[in-house]
């Protein structure tokens, strides 16, 4: 039998070999957005800049009806008013999220999705109320393990009608810094940011970080809802494949220079310059960043300035003397558990986690 | 003799037939972003929803450093600090603004620039001070007809480096709504929409307003400069055509239902709906808007809102009783000055100015 739905919302597909990015990811890349990536200049990227992934359409919530309902099993079901979640302790963390796609439409073959080419980061100041002490003054079920967060947000993936929904071990939930956030960058969340309240989970993908939040619930088995199945790194469509958490190390270069309109390829005087990115893990502490001019062979060490953070990228330079010509200039991380950014990325069928080197094509002229 | 800079920046052109959308279009689309339509719900844009469009990069703006030289055919030069623009009357418009390329993307053959689909629009509230009084405080030239706008964005755009800089007529830059804006929505301007300062023509597309102002000259001849010659509605190469000034008539509709993630095709309920929208036109009133449901065959006159301001747009209404099925949804728009939205929109070689109908489809359920 199949669902009418189906007229509209096809299944995941991979590109074939030769096929050229579609209007279907178009229309995506014309509605979410990238940072630009010079503004990897500021460290705190400023409002409206940082990356913005909306899988169905921005809900517009009236905050006086709006209720976070909290449940399942505990102890006692809570309900709570944005005042009464403004009432509560407040934090606020300084936070490099990224989408777990981003990378993703360089792949070969490209799975047909948002097609992010580098640009699906940001860090902002989100301040909000911990997640723990809300959950433990519930009182946690003896059998609880998990916990569901459901967004406000509706409409069809795959063939599956849904509300946005994510799982997480209770474990994970009660971590130190999981937040409810209802601010980023000092003012309350942009509608396109979940107002009024959302999840945010430093660290991991933003596909965690639950937006236009409107339920918590424990449950005793862990969450096998659609978007828990969508985000896994698999290589045939088949297979069970490892849940997406937290951010894999990864550097980015401020594009040098002035660019290109169309191309976005670089041109700057040939002469002293210093090249600046930041680079993030959500896996521990960045601990080094090596970038190449040349397209490769050659790697250097960039210093890298304090983390202001301990889920804030790092920014990190390298003085340069451009010869005159043509240049390609990469960076890549590595972190304190030892892991690194790859040179050649792995493909799964998602395109998630993906941390190729960009490549920015500097044309150095002799102006002499 | 060839530039160097011919190298990384190839001149405009046209695709092929059968050319699809390439990843030099792609790294535009992923970097300028479009509004998401479902926020033509708000009156007035939430930051972060307007469009955004960047010729080059974001230039970073120390406001203490920063200075606007106001210079050429006037009396006496004058040079102001930041504090001095904003010691001057202010006055605030609610403006809906569009990009000269929106639609570019459907069209074909499709010229290769940003690929717009139908999102580069936008209507936020500008507070600055009004540019007429501060050029006759200048003292205008006997010989002054025409007024050169220079930004701080530096590129090369088809093989031309350059600052972003736009020529007006003195008597258009006069006009009594053209603003010197450091303020939108009542926070000082974000640095992608041109902060500390910026030009704000209402009613014109968005290439007018120049981002990052740094100068004003007067001058005794029409500008001849890149942008100008850019923006222009040409059919051949060489033809001189007609260059762009303000915004012709358009409607959108806000998609109904929810979403499909991958095609943003919409669901709903068969039954009673109230279809809605925003139409604007940079010539005058809007004074009609028609919607279809039936893909064309059939239009009815839609409810007009009064206007929140002289330059903003006006939010539309139709009752929709949806039978199930597949619906294809469109509106169009006339204004006061009898220019209307045609159906079928004619080619230009720059992709400006269109404003062929959205066509959303809509599959109505019975869940009765």
């Amino acid at each position: 039998m199949t669902s009418p739905l189906e007229t509209i919302s096809q299944p995941s597909r991979v590109a074939d070999a030769d096929e050229a990015v579609g209007y279907d990811e178009l229309g995506l890349a014309a509605r979410n957005h990238g940072m630009l990536l010079e503004a990897m200049r500021y460290d705190v990227t400023p409002l409206g800049l940082h990356y913005l992934l909306t899988h169905y359409d921005v809900p517009m919530i009236d905050p006086q009806l709006w209720r976070l309902e909290v449940g399942g099993l505990v102890e006692r079901a809570v309900s709570l008013s944005l005042d009464d979640v403004r009432a509560r302790p407040s934090v606020t963390h300084r936070v490099t999220m990224e989408c777990a796609g981003n990378g993703r439409a360089r792949l070969v073959p490209r799975p047909v999705s948002q097609p992010w080419l580098h640009e699906a980061v940001g860090t902002m100041e989100w301040t909000g109320t911990p997640l723990g002490p809300l959950l433990r003054e519930a009182g946690l079920g003896a059998t609880a393990t998990d916990v569901v967060f459901t967004g406000s947000d509706h409409g069809v993936e795959r063939g599956t009608e849904q509300d946005y929904q994510r799982g997480m071990s209770l474990d994970d939930a009660l971590g130190d810094d999981v937040l409810l956030a209802y601010e980023c960058n000092g003012v309350p969340l942009p509608p396109q940011h979940g107002f009024p309240l959302r999840l945010l989970v430093p660290g991991w993908y933003g596909m965690a970080s639950v937006k236009w939040l409107r339920s918590i619930e424990l449950v005793d088995a862990p969450f096998e809802g659609y978007q828990q199945n969508a985000y896994r790194l698999r290589q045939e469509p088949g297979e069970r494949g490892e849940g997406l958490t937290r951010i894999a190390p990864r550097a980015l270069v401020v594009p040098p220079g002035s660019p290109d309109f169309m191309s976005r390829r670089r041109f700057l005087a040939a002469g002293e310059h210093v090249l600046e990115g930041r680079a993030w893990s959500g896996w521990g502490e960045v601990v080094s960043v090596e970038v190449t001019t040349d397209g490769g062979p050659t790697w250097r060490a960039a210093d890298l300035e304090p983390a202001s953070g301990r889920y804030s990228w790092r920014r990190w330079t390298v003085p340069w003397t451009a010869e005159p010509g043509l240049h390609q200039v990469s960076a890549r991380a590595s972190d304190e558990t030892g892991r690194c950014q790859p040179l050649e990325q792995p493909w799964n069928r998602g395109g998630f986690a993906n941390t190729s080197p960009q490549r920015v094509e500097v044309l150095a002229l002799d102006r002499s």
